[in-house]
């Protein structure tokens, strides 16, 4: 390399920089020191390394790049800006502002090259290894002989925040595991964290316990030396068997007065402290948001590189196609997210004489008719699958074909290699849920994942974070209640229904029975604005007459001639317990409704004539019944209502009728309940002030 | 040793195994797998290890012992029941049954000698952490040359699940980093998970990664081998640097049929299966229950040589009291749980005069007034120091004494050793969460932890372990709305509020100002029945000109003269604006009654009365107005009121007030929601059939 070119690199790399500092200073808001420290890494993944078209972010075959340390956004978007995404230079100066495309953290959908949001800690790097899973399996399914369609690899920058959140040990232990060779992670580590020297609570040798996870590690000691980061690249990217760490040390603020502070971390610099730093790094001008026009064509070489990368890959995919009609014609529709002709023609249909069925059991066959004909259907449960219902039989383990281990017990079956559509995800439920996520985000697969409902709560943050993103995930959820017995309380959701109701975009589903639980996965197949829950029984429960209308949330499930007395509202296996609690009441001479709810968000998007139907507002005794806490329920119950649930209390272990039964989940006592409603109306509205008009 | 005694302890570990494998068959429910595999290093600690006294469970000074592995059960309870606690063979048959002391997993509160909750995977030996940092702080604060009264360790048998969980490598990693060379961890490494063969999912290096983390690591080859389990339990106790690891390669449902497959693991095995199990271990009867005298002779010398151990300790400790008055008087307070007298005195009180303060400062300046006077006060936040407010400053960072890293930045000064009262918890919310647990667990100490209100997702498994367990763990959540401004809907919780208070027997409290601060402290500090979750605002609240009365949950903040034509209903920040929105009301001729109520569970377990008084059943014109998702707001807002809050989305990258106005928290806005409300009454009630009465 000559020496005007390494310092049009530098300057580069300095532009980078500049205009980072530059964005968070005008916000008066964000991070400095991250880009500061890591914007060689960057320069050299944009402006070098990374196969990707600035002109389409959305080209199939592009490397992925994953900011993990997702509080760098500036050094995100300044090398998005620079190597010439569709983002202009005005959105960068609206950094941090009200509906801009440069928010304080990496938002997917908001900023073209934005591959996943990113900001909690650790969620970028399990991500990340959703992403390379994809990129195997896609090129395992589609590739053939002399035509290598899926080709490409996953890049992440991580800190050291991620390296110690558990969601990313659990997910380098998967990746090395799967030997993802793919997958090539930087570890920015510039000793410092927001409270201060990382030393103060992470002195964790990072080479060996990576090692341990099976990972290719190497060191870089100076995070501005270019060629000791080309050359560590080059030795990632050549170790194929092997996913790889590269431990950058860099300067968090570098060339600032505040360089390897944690001051630096989350502060703007200040005004005269960026002139400073543009001064010691011999910035040609101290103006905000000036960029030398050497540095902006030099870096804007991407875009022809990127033009010329993906129409060799389009004349490439055209070739295949003209060898591989239908295969290609397959792959274009996975990558667009299609389903299938024909992709639910096999859903079973159950009867209400056949005899009872846990809706997990009944999940299971339904997942199976669906998988049978959309192969882009893949996950894994975390290690429950003989409990969850969900393994795909006979569609393969998704292993490195070079992996043979002494013992397959609970291997799946068929083929034994990156093609499997089985996810052998072992008790890791949050990077199993952040993996998810990353096979969405990559395209070309539909990924679920399966654990106990209870075990739902650890893959919170990423459940969130696909909620966000709005990603076509499905998540099974089975062992619902109290009603999974022995295990006891920790294994007893009580409160997990109403906590993901919470998560706005989520849809959580807890059908009533067999059929229900059919409508459930037609809706998990077909929602195209964030995951789907579904909540799923360990218990069997009675196939119910009517086929649950499970696409509206809500329905009439059982009812009589003239307007009911009560309304008996219930979701999941609590359903069929209205029903008989119904029985009862007729006994009685009260006429009541049964209401079956399986998802809440799903009625309240139905127009309010179709939820008055259902619910008619004038019917004010009314019960609810869900084996969980009542929160939220009061939406539906009203003021002179009431709920049968679990209040203030956990569960309980014991068989499960027992539970059931001294939790008052008896259709005697929903009858009682239901009984005291009716009589107690009047006095509840007269408290009220009311009266019947 | 000679032959006849090697016999007897073989004998002994069999009746260990035979008593559990009846349990888990009579109760046709739970895991026979682990216990039959690890019975030898189970007796190995009980019988041989462990300082413990089984007459006195709760003496302080014992040794912990922690079943992370929690659906190993019936390998705790026979042991328990074997070397003689207070748990009758009655109620191990009742094993998984009704009321027993014999939980499917083992709960906390429910059996003598079960010293944390565990059955979540990871949770237990994360929890551990926490008793071994309790017991390091405990000594260096208490014990004095020649006087070492706290002087136990912390023992831990873990399975593969545990190992695979990230919380666990949180934890593993901050104990490593502590040195905590008195936790000795025994992974019962049996190649075999629920679902199949570990290997399918987990190929870790163990060694390798927990040496990373500064473990001492040792392998045993042959869990049989009593020797070798003993050989390795001594060098682990001699490794005084450094938290031990011990990999035990163990036979999963050892001795039975199904040895080493995954059918072993959580299904009973069956009556003729048990039988044969005890005949292939030679054992003396196939009878269920059947437990040979001498087995039990041998096992039950637990009792009088932990009486004899005990008995040491308190006579060392009474010369300790004789030589140390005050120390042990306080040793025995902490011990007790009790508050010292005057512990609040110097809790500040704030002005409506003074200028305005975010809570999270507010929570500062009183948690040090508290920590001033509570020295038991310890804790730490997840790298968030400088923002969550809640280092005690100058009460010194709890750190290895013989650590001395290169930078100390961000240290709290004061005294750096065990005797430090700041934890650094690094970016381990999870972690965190599950040590908090621990320390309240081991007694001696009020924890507290604090992050981002939004990575209380992190915690939440940890957090539900500790409402069941009923700890006195104090969680502080700042930046607690999309109040947060640039940082974006990654950072903004907007469901977390809801999320939490779905969970039993937490208390969460969202207070309205400075003052409010202080009363939700006072009841964090007082509470003993669960856990307090405090959120808080990063951003400047006025101090309002009442005291608010945080203990009731909710009370009248503002109010006029005769009945309120409308009530507003608020938590935290909103509280102020719905004072705003009281004199917009005012103008405009309208009475409204503004209620502040920072905690629902609080004020709902108030008397029907003194709800009734704060929010009239009659005045029916009701908005709340909290910056959150409405989830649960009915129950206060009822038939005909509503919820200015965040409904379907997320939060939004932009300055605060930007952000707030956009999403309707405007005086204006709530004011005018309220005329809606008012002005809408009559009509919203004629839809419901009603008319005032």
């Amino acid at each position: 390399m000559t020496e005007a070119s390494a310092r049009l690199e530098r300057l580069c790399i300095d532009t980078i920089r500049a205009l980072a500092i530059d964005m968070v200073q005008n916000a008066n808001s964000g991070h400095p020191g991250l880009p500061l420290g890591a914007a060689p890494v960057g320069y050299l993944l944009f402006a070098r390394t990374l196969k990707h078209n600035p002109a389409n972010p959305r080209w199939p075959d592009r490397d992925r790049f994953v900011l993990s340390a997702g509080h760098g956004s500036a050094l995100l978007y300044s090398l998005l800006h620079l190597t010439g995404y569709d983002l202009p230079l005005d959105e960068l100066k609206r950094f941090r502002q009200w509906g801009s495309e440069t928010p304080g953290h990496p938002e997917f959908g908001d900023t073209p090259g934005v591959e996943v949001t990113t900001g909690p800690l650790g969620q970028g790097l399990a991500a990340s290894v959703g992403m390379a899973i994809a990129e195997r399996h896609l090129a395992a399914r589609f590739n053939r002989p002399r035509h290598a369609v899926v080709d490409h690899r996953t890049y992440v920058l991580a800190g050291d925040g991620d390296l110690m959140e558990g969601v990313a040990h659990e997910a380098a232990s998967l990746a090395g595991h799967l030997r993802l060779g793919r997958l090539v992670c930087f570890y920015d580590s510039n000793h410092i964290s927001l409270a201060g020297a990382t030393a103060l609570a992470f002195t964790d040798d990072v080479k060996r316990v990576f090692e341990g996870y099976g990972w290719h590690v190497q060191s870089v000691q100076d995070g501005n030396d270019l060629a000791a980061l080309a050359r560590a690249t080059d030795a990632a990217k050549a170790a194929a068997d092997r996913p790889s760490l590269v431990v950058i040390r860099s300067e968090i603020g570098y060339a600032s007065p505040k360089q390897g502070t944690f001051g630096v971390h989350g502060s703007p610099l200040g005004v005269e402290q960026v002139k400073a730093t543009k001064r010691a790094l011999g910035y040609p001008s101290e103006e905000p948001f000036f960029l030398p026009e050497q540095a902006v064509t030099c870096l804007r070489g991407a875009v022809s590189r990127g033009k010329a990368a993906e129409a060799d890959w389009r004349s490439r995919f055209e070739a295949y196609k003209r060898d591989h009609p239908d295969l290609a014609a397959e792959f274009e529709r996975v990558m667009r997210g299609e389903l299938p002709a024909g992709w639910d023609a096999d859903i079973p249909a159950f009867s209400a004489s056949d005899k009872p069925i846990a809706t997990r059991a009944a999940g299971g066959r339904v997942e199976s008719a669906i998988a049978a004909r959309v192969p882009e259907l893949v996950g894994g449960s975390a290690d429950l699958n003989p409990s969850t219902d969900t393994a795909i039989k006979g569609a393969g383990d998704f292993e490195s074909p070079e992996f043979s281990p002494p013992d397959r017990q609970g291997a799946v079956g068929g083929e034994w290699s990156y093609a499997g559509r089985n996810l052998h995800y072992g008790v890791r439920e949050h990077a199993m849920a952040a993996i998810s996520s990353g096979l969405a985000l990559h395209a070309g697969v539909i990924p679920f994942a399966a654990t106990f409902f209870t075990f739902s709560d650890y893959m919170r943050p990423a459940i969130r974070l696909a909620a966000l993103m709005r990603l076509h995930v499905v998540y099974v959820f089975t062992h619902d209640s109290i009603g999974l017995g022995e295990d006891g309380p920790t294994h007893q959701p009580v409160e997990q229904a109403a906590a993901l109701r919470a998560i706005p975009r989520l849809t959580v589903i807890r059908p009533a029975d067999a059929n229900e639980t059919a409508g459930a996965w037609r809706v998990a197949m077909t929602h195209r604005d964030g995951p789907v829950a579904l909540v799923l029984t360990r218990q069997a429960l009675p196939v119910l007459a009517v086929k649950g209308d499970v696409a509206h949330g809500g329905y009439v499930l059982a009812d009589g001639e003239g307007r009911p007395d009560v309304l008996l509202i219930a979701t999941g296996s609590e359903v069929s317990l209205a029903l008989e609690a119904r029985a009862i009441l007729a006994e009685r001479g009260l006429r009541a409704r049964v209401v079956s709810l399986p998802s809440w968000s799903l009625f309240d998007a139905q127009p309010r004539e179709y939820r008055d139907s259902v619910l008619p507002p004038d019917v004010l005794a009314r019960v609810a019944i869900e084996a969980g806490v009542p929160l939220g329920w009061e939406r539906y119950v009203g003021p002179a209502g009431a709920v049968v649930g679990i209040e203030n209390r956990f569960g309980a272990s014991a068989p499960l009728k027992v539970v059931m039964e001294h939790y008052g989940f008896t259709a005697a006592n929903v009858a009682q309940r239901a009984i005291e409603v009716v009589e107690g109306l009047a006095a509840r509205l007269a408290a009220l002030g009311l009266r019947k008009a």
